[in-house]
């Protein structure tokens, strides 16, 4: 997808809301266990509750990985459901030596066709490259996560007073344009994103931890909203765990709803 | 496997080779292409030809993955048939949020058996430590790596003097002990290679870059070597395909026989 594509469907949704397809085999309603493939069931009635509310997928692979094989097929029969238009995101964290990252593009970008990948910084240049060479391929490259362990590395100050995130936004700049490259930003410091926001104007900056992880929509989109809209919010668990009923699905629509209107009435102080 | 088991298996076979298992499919020799299965027969083959001199495997995800479901399968069946003794390494660089991290875990461990995983740091603590507390099993974390972009991020000096990789040695040695937690250290520089021996003297390190990557096992040797041994090398693509004919694995059981005489001759010296 180009990024004149997601930014029409954005604003045409009014919605920035990514929907993280993270289904715990240990969380589903015990409705759908009856089925051959909870998982595919689960995530296919999720998106049918959801897909009008939001503009992208995100599954993370290791809920599918944890699987096995089977867990592949279902990934792969859930990509089947999503609709054409949405923007979809294998939250994958790869990166290896050059030859290794070109195998994993492929696998995602192929086999799957998925729109991103998330990857990780620290292996450079020529492990985040391979990705950046397909045709209307994204990369999502972690700068600052929304985890307590991103003060370990990521925030660590360089010799010239910029953080290792920084120097990771900065460099990679030069690497893909903002057409192909975005950032994992996570939600839990407002001001930290505004700062991030500065250092790249342009770029979209997919942004987790609000919900589950304690980030507040309103805060961290007057942070990093640009005229693009130039983010994308990932909600996971207080989507999907919405309800353990037999009304999972509509528990998550309101949700996704919500959550929706909310962006819609943040979008419409930059349209 | 524990630390003291693997020591013991080292000096038994006198050997500290790793083999990686990265089968790319369109390398494999061409008399495997009958098999419902070549990925799996090339994999027992060179299992087959290689055991005797190696005491460890080392399959990179991103070669079995590429595959689909088909891939998973191919790899489960390949570890059947790595012997008992043989350390296991799933070559991953996963790395993500806590819960995340965790399902990883039980999927290399659990599932698929293996002692071992490498982790990749950016993310921090908790990022890792779910990986920990997998009783007989191992971290293996990225520290510096064998490719040019190793200079990106982990070469990077942070304001203390010390560079971003050895702010990951020093941190992580307080989340894991000797006997959970192994170090990636490319084999590119020998000089670098003994300046960390000397920061986690007790450490094992897993070494790749011999061979296709261009270092040198009796440098690096020189400089990894502890009284433990501390090292495994990884070899894959010399190794893996020193023949593309039906001899490939005749070929492969030579090379390794190869490295493992000369491993043989290093380790006299230490025993």
């Amino acid at each position: 997808m180009t990024k004149s594509e997601l930014i029409s469907s954005i604003f045409s949704k009014k919605s920035y809301l990514c929907v993280g397809l993270d289904p715990d085999i240990e969380r589903l309603p015990k409705c759908l266990q009856e089925y051959d493939d909870p998982i595919y069931e689960f995530n296919r009635a999720i998106i049918e509750a959801t897909k009008d509310y939001c503009i992208a997928y995100k599954p993370n692979l290791a809920f599918y990985e944890a699987l096995g094989p089977g867990g592949w097929k279902s990934l792969e029969k859930t990509m089947r459901v999503i609709p054409e238009e949405m923007f979809t995101i294998a939250d994958a964290k790869r990166g290896d030596i050059g030859n290794t990252s070109r195998l994993y593009a492929r696998t995602f970008f192929e086999k799957f066709n998925f729109d991103a990948v998330t990857v990780a910084p620290y292996m450079g240049e020529d492990s985040v490259k391979p990705f950046l060479s397909f045709e209307g391929k994204w990369v999502i490259l972690l700068a600052l996560t929304s985890n307590t362990g991103a003060a370990d590395f990521q925030m660590l100050e360089t010799k010239d007073g910029k953080s290792v995130y920084q120097q990771v936004l900065e460099k990679s700049q030069s690497w893909g344009g903002v057409d192909k490259m975005m950032y994992v930003v996570g939600a839990t410091n407002p001001v930290e994103l505004a700062a991030i926001r500065k250092m790249v104007p342009e770029h979209f900056l997919l942004v987790p931890g609000v919900g589950a992880q304690g980030g507040n929509l309103r805060e961290i989109s007057l942070s990093g909203l640009n005229s693009d809209c130039g983010l994308l919010v990932n909600v996971s668990r207080s989507i999907l765990y919405a309800s353990s009923e037999t009304d999972f699905a509509e528990a998550a629509g309101q949700e996704a709803r919500k959550l929706q209107t909310a962006m819609a009435e943040i979008l419409r102080k930059i349209d």
